[in-house]
This record gives structure tokens, sequence and C-alpha cells, in this order.
């Protein structure tokens, strides 16, 4: 089975892949959508079922192959495809997924883990399951030629915002997953940009794509660990109003990084600061703010939104986000710096 | 099968692992030498066949792992296992090879590569065959503990010569690559004399196991290749004279620097010099030669010789090991800056 979202029949890759399969039996499910819904992975589900599907071919971006792992395994289970986010010691088997990679963003190509959004409970969880590995992946620069500005901007957002996560972690011992994290850091920041602008750029194309894939496939959390900070907040952004994963991350990043500077984290956040964008401040305090302006900087050289209300997101929800945040991560209990739910309300205020 | 070197023993891993698997049927081949021979892979290749082994464990470094990897294609083979290193075309099997690391150095638990002396024609070549790749390797620091000083030192600079061999390349465009390159560099630089100093230091040992397995297991070559400048030569003198591999790389590296910089390669040794070493200076040709005189200070530091004639080698083979050399590589065909016998001979003359 294929599935995909819309942009591959403009660009001809659906014309190819049709082509090369032309001797198979294949079923579509075009049109999965950015925070892939709940609904969609029912549907691919019972296609699986019904037409006894044997590989599922992802070809888009992180969506596509989120909802394509999600369907893998819920087409080997009896039940509904939720209870599987819910408990992933119920996943038993996932049908294989191939994946044809068009958008860089989210390391989904290369790692285990599936993100979905229940449209009836606003919440946006993550599977992860050792199953759900994609058997192969496609990376070609050449397909994200195609992919527009927003697009490039919102997924650079959210490959540095995964390095960050990983980076932000108590451990400091763990050098060489430092230093290897900075890489792919320093990586984003130089080419991100330019992709915007010289979409056709292979060098551009080739090392944000490959940023993408080692940023989030269990390299850069050698040596670290701990729960995410940044994500969480997001992910009920994008749960409750369905804006742009890169676009919440874009706006959240910098307020978290305000909210828990401290003595604690200023040398990190220093050390970021002067290592990922070349800062020369030898004060860690003053490095870190330096840092976090860069970081804002950053955002809005890709055109990114810097508030909540430009987003669309409104004050009316921030308690009730904040302790969904809270509720379904580990935010509280094993983040960087542990935040309550008064704490996220605030990370939230601070966006508005 | 389990395949290993001496030391395990005195550490009391031997006792461990055979403890382990108190309850299956175990053959056993210690003592592989460094710069593995092939008669000791024709000794492991006649067990494998005359008691159907089913799986190696190779509980060492590089060389048993090697001598494991070359063992397993050859249990398959029905010839000679000197042919598979000439035609890499004739493996068509190999047996499951497992590891447990107990010097951390050529990367070999996580790639497909083997390189056997052959004691009769003086040859020292790599087998290369995805095939060989370990199915599964314990790399726990730990067991690095035990590791003599001297061993732990040919190590780094075996780790460092890899990343360097990868990153000294013509392609400038693998800008990912590079920075992840400097990144493992740093944390060699970083931890090998502390590894000497304090054997038991789980972050130096953790740091520079994980260098070690990530400098060569592909990820650094990405978007590079070419052919190797250093190992190539090092191995004729490895073939020749039985040195350690390590204080090889670490006498002809700087040499090999020396001799191959011009206005073309200083851009790339200068920002080598700064990169891994901090080296100031904003004249690329300076900072290139104070980046080789950083080289040298390092090896140094963890008391390596610095001329061939204190590691043994004559100048009598000088001409043979130069044309030997050039023959079994592809120096003058596909390295960063081609060399010829004439050249080779030179860097050998400069290092006597």
């Amino acid at each position: 089975m294929y599935i995909g979202g819309g942009s591959i029949k403009r660009s001809g890759l659906y014309d190819k892949i049709r082509e090369l399969f032309k001797d198979f039996e294949v079923s579509e499910l075009p049109g999965i959508e950015p925070n892939p819904k709940l609904t969609s992975v029912e549907k691919g589900t019972a296609i699986c079922k019904e037409k006894g599907i044997q590989v599922i071919l992802a070809v888009g971006g992180g969506s596509t192959i989120d909802a394509s792992k999600h369907i893998a395994a819920s087409a080997c289970y009896d039940g509904q495809p939720w209870d599987l986010v819910k408990d992933r010691s119920l996943v038993a088997g996932a049908l294989p997924v191939a994946v044809v990679l068009t958008i860089c963003a989210t390391g989904s190509e290369m790692n285990s883990g599936a993100v979905i959004s229940n449209e009836k409970t606003h919440e946006k969880l993550e599977i992860n399951h050792p199953l759900l590995y994609p058997r192969l992946s496609f990376c070609d620069p050449t397909y994200l030629y195609t992919l527009p500005s927003k697009q490039t901007a919102a997924g650079a957002v959210d490959i540095l915002s995964h390095v960050m996560e990983q980076y932000f972690q108590p451990n400091d011992e763990a050098y060489i997953t430092d230093v290897l994290s900075e890489a792919v850091m320093k990586t984003v920041v130089k080419y991100a940009r330019k992709a915007m602008d010289e979409p056709e750029n292979y060098e551009a194309r080739s090392n944000l794509m490959w940023a993408s894939t080692i940023g989030l496939n269990h390299l850069l959390t050698v040596g670290k660990g701990g729960a995410w900070s940044v994500h969480p907040i997001e992910h009920v952004l994008s749960a409750y109003y369905d804006i742009t994963h890169g676009v919440g991350l874009a706006i959240l990043t910098p307020a978290w990084m305000e909210y828990v500077l401290s003595d604690k984290t200023a040398p990190r956040f220093a050390r970021f600061a002067r290592e990922v964008f070349g800062v020369g401040e030898a004060d860690d305090r003053k490095a870190a703010r330096l840092g976090i302006e860069k970081v804002r900087q950053f955002n809005r050289s890709l055109a990114m939104p810097s508030t909540l209300s430009e987003a669309g997101v409104l004050e009316e929800k921030f308690d009730e986000m904040a302790a969904e945040a809270v509720r379904t991560s580990g935010i509280a209990s094993r983040a960087y710096v542990k935040l309550q739910v008064p704490d996220v309300k605030n990370i939230l205020m601070n966006c508005k």
C-alpha cells in the first residue's frame, strides 16, 4: 500500500512510483494531513485488513511516515488503533514500512516513534516500539527541491529542537554526544535559510536532510536521556489548534529557555550559545542570554511567527493546555528543569 | 566458538563468559596476535569446519574481531581463506559473529572490514563485505579498565587516524560530516591521555570507546569517500616489521601532513588545526603548520615514538615497502593527494 501527502502528485514522484510498482497490486491512502490524525490511521488500518496488505510504502514527511507506522502496527492488532498509543505493550506485530522521504524534519525515517493526534480527545501522543523502525528509507535530497519555503523552515526548526531537547539534559559526561549534537545544530543554522532561498541547492538540502535523520535516530541521546521539555508543550498546541509543529516549537523554544535560565542552567546555555552560534561572551549568564537572542534571530530569519496569537492560539485554553502538557509527558518528573502546570502556563503567557 | 587474545584470562572476563555459555558446546581459539595472521585464520577456519561451529564470539579488540570475521567467511568457503582477501566476490556466506569489545581502536565492532596479515607474502590487506558486520557487539567501557597504557595510547592514535583519513578528502560540501568528524577528533584529543592516567575513569573510557565505534562505522564517510593515505603505508610497515599499528600511524601521520601541505591542502589542514586543536592563527598556511605540530605534541603526550628507527623499522626496506604501499592501495590514484612510489619513499625517509 502507498501512503502519502498531496504534493508528490505535483512533483512527478507519484507517477514514478506507480510506474515502478506497475506489476504489483497497490492500494492508496493519499492526503495524510500534517499532525496526522487517528481517523486517517483508522482508515488505513481498515484498508490493510480488507485487502491483506503486505508492505506499506510511506512517501512523504514525518506525518505520512508516522501514520504509516501506526497503521502498520494496527493492521496486526484486533482492537482499536488508539489502544496501541495508550499501551504500547499491546503492539505484537507490524507490517514492514518502507519510506521515500520528501520532507526533512522529524527523523521518523530512521527511528521507531510515531506521533498521532486524536481529534476527539485533543491528545497528540507518541507510540514508540522497536517493530516500528522503517525497514528501509530512501533519502534523496533532490526530492526536497519542490518543498515550499514554509515547510523547509518549519522542518529546520523541528530538527534544531530535537537536538536541543537531547542536548539540554543534566548529564555532562557524555562529551562526545554533546559535540556531535553541536555539529548537527551548527549544520541546521548554516543551511536552513539557504535551502529556503535556493530550493535546488544540493549542498543545503543534503546537509539538512542528513541532519534531520541523525538528529533523531538515537545517536544524540547516547549517555544523555531524560524527558523532553518543549515538544510536550507544543504537542498540546498542535492537538488543540492544529498549528504546524515547527511553528509552535519556534515560538515556545526561546520562551522556555528564558523561563528555565538560572545559575544551574546558565553554563550549558552559554556553551550552546558559544558552540552553535559563535557567541564570544565569557560570562555564562550573559552568553546564555545572547544565545536565546540568537535563537530568536534564527527563527525570525526563517520568517517564523514569534507569538502564539500570530499562530492563532488563544489564551482561553492556556490552563487546560498546560495541565494536559504535564499530564501526558515527563516534563514535571524527568525533564532538564522540572516544570509544573503553573510553570507551563507562565511560559504560554510569555508567548502571548 | 570463542576467539580471543590473552588478556581476558587475567581480567576475569574469560571465566564470566565460560560460565554464561556453560550449557553450550564451545571451542576456543585463544591467542590471536596483534596484526592478526593468516595462519590464525586458517587454524580457526579448520576448527569451524571440523566442529560445525554455528556462531563465533570475538572477545577482544580489532585483531580478534578481524580474525573472527575472516574465519566466519572462510568457514563458508571451500577454498583457501586468503582467496577471499584477494577477491571479495568469492565471499558467499559467513557465520554470525558477536563481539565483546575489550580494546577500543579499530571500530571493527560496527563495520564490515577486517585487516589480515599474510606472513609469507608480507601483505597486510583488507577484506570488506556486508556479510562481515558483527550481528551484535557489547561495548562496556568498564572492560577497558584493565587495558594497559600503551594499548590505550595506540588505540587513541588509531581512532584519530581513521577520522583524519575520512576528513582529509577533496569534497568540502559534506559540511555535516566534517563537523561530526571534528567532534569525534576533539573527543579523542580530550580523553586519550586521561584514560592512560586514570584507567578506571568511566567518562574517559566511555567517550573513547564510542569515538572508536563511530570513528569507523561509515557515519563519517557520508558525502566524502576517496582512498586513504596513511593507513596503506602503515599496513606495509606492520606487515614487514610487525609493529603496533597505532605506533606506525603516530610516526607517519605528521610526516604525511608535512609532505602534502600545499596551497591546495592548507585551508583544510588549517581548519583541522583550528577546530580540533583550537589553533587561533588566521593565516591558513601558518595554522596548518601549527596543526601538524599539535599532532606531534599529542603523540608525544601519549608517549608514542616519533621515528621509524625507534620502532625498529630499517631504511633498507624503504624502497620495497613504498612500492608495496602503492601497489596494494588507492594512494596513487584516489587519495586526497595522490602519491607515487618516490613520494612514499620520501615520507618514510622523513620519518627515519
